[in-house]
């Protein structure tokens, strides 16, 4: 049997708010592929071969803004690659990869490569040293060249139906979110002794009266991701901080103050 | 101060071995290039987009000898890049990358993709299916199609100084190595229970009759990889079993032969 993308076949529909969902703001897709390429120091990059194929190689990286900065051989084929066409793009996963790995995270930055030089030349060195320790001990080797992707195209995927493009500008001016690199202990918390918060907070801040238990799923500087269960089935929802947080230190009066609001409700 | 690689620059220079090094063999590219392949279910494919340019994203596999069998949406850029142009490759990187990322073991398998059909597809759909389990909720929407890329270049990079490039029939013909993948309780054994077994061995079989110390770093079908400390510095050297295994359990035989050959020594 086929089926089509929107039949949803035997599986079960998701069960929709009832109520009103208070503050749904949630990083944007440009936020999440930097959040992404900041997660990490390894790549694949996708390269044009002499004979115009495309090459999947992996790279280390370091970040210049949101452009990976490379440090590639070019005794490598993907060294020889870059310096005769600069057209390339690297796709980063982030970490904690699920069993399922499409409901994983990913993106792929787009753009052409460049050779800095001058004092964008120590700024990539820099980055990439910072990112990349090892890399002192052969980036000063003369095989080796630094490489500036200038980002021209952004694809963000967060899982099943959770994915956009973020245009250049859109990404260059976006910050790496604070909160979701270092939230996996305080999820766990809030999850095994703040049920009944994470509760209150899906029945009046997050649409759904009806909610007989919630957990939280990932925190980031807009709010938390919550699962809800109701009588009608399973679902997602949202819940927003009062104000965006600039750092993971500024979590827990957050949640207090969901916590809080909730209760009144 | 610009390095040439050739020039050891401050680096120690590495003690060469001063006895015979009894059997050396060790896996061929093709084999380490089958074995890193087998050892997953995820990777980044590199297709060309509309305009000729390189996309890399994120994909599952499974495999089908040695190819690789994807199943993508032509809802997504990469599958609709294939569609328009079959020409592809995929880069899989080996599982527990050390903290120096390029320290580590990683292939790109290139080719042409093609949509199976008929038996092939029924066996390139139960691959899939094998390896990546999850894919039972979508494989059949008529946006996923199955690709089975032809692997026409094989390369393999080991970690520094560790690469080779395999053809496609020495692929194809390559079988994963059954012991990598699940050696790491062994080698721990090994080294944390059987030091002086392994000191044996890299005096006697493995050409360091002057080494003080030896740990094992890695068990395949054909020997063992030794980390050998001397007082001239350290190395690494091989040391083979007697004959390959074809599985796990036929290690310890071969060890305990091993220990045994280098103590008539």
């Amino acid at each position: 049997m086929t089926l089509d993308h929107g039949d949803p076949g035997d599986a079960p529909s998701i069960p929709q708010p009832t109520g009103p969902v208070v503050n749904a703001t949630r990083p944007s897709a440009a936020e999440e592929a930097r959040t992404v390429a900041a997660s990490g120091n390894t790549a694949t990059l996708a390269s044009l071969s002499e004979d115009g194929t495309p090459w999947a190689s992996f790279v280390t990286y370091g970040l210049l803004g949101g452009d990976p900065v490379l440090c590639v051989s070019r005794m490598a084929e993907h060294g020889r690659n870059l310096a005769a066409d600069p057209r390339a793009s690297i796709a980063v996963v982030a970490p904690d990869l699920p069993d399922d790995p499409l409901a994983g995270t990913r993106i792929t930055l787009a753009g052409v490569v460049r050779r800095p030089e001058g004092a964008e030349l120590a700024a990539a060195r820099a980055a990439h040293l910072a990112a990349v320790p090892a890399a002192q001990y052969y980036i000063d080797y003369s095989d080796f060249s630094l490489w500036v992707l200038g980002v021209d195209r952004v694809r963000w995927v967060g899982g099943y139906g959770r994915m956009d493009s973020a245009s250049a500008e859109q990404y260059a001016a976006a910050v790496p979110d604070p909160v979701v690199p270092v939230a996996a202990g305080a999820i766990t918390h809030l999850n095994d002794d703040h049920a009944d918060a994470l509760l209150s907070m899906a029945q009046v801040l997050g649409g759904y009266p009806d909610a007989t238990a919630a957990s939280c799923e990932r925190a980031d500087r807009y709010g938390l991701d919550l699962r809800v269960v109701t009588p009608r089935g399973v679902a997602r929802t949202r819940v927003g901080y009062a104000e965006p947080l600039s750092g993971m230190d500024e979590l827990r009066a957050a949640t207090v103050e969901l916590t809080r609001r909730s209760r009144q409700g």
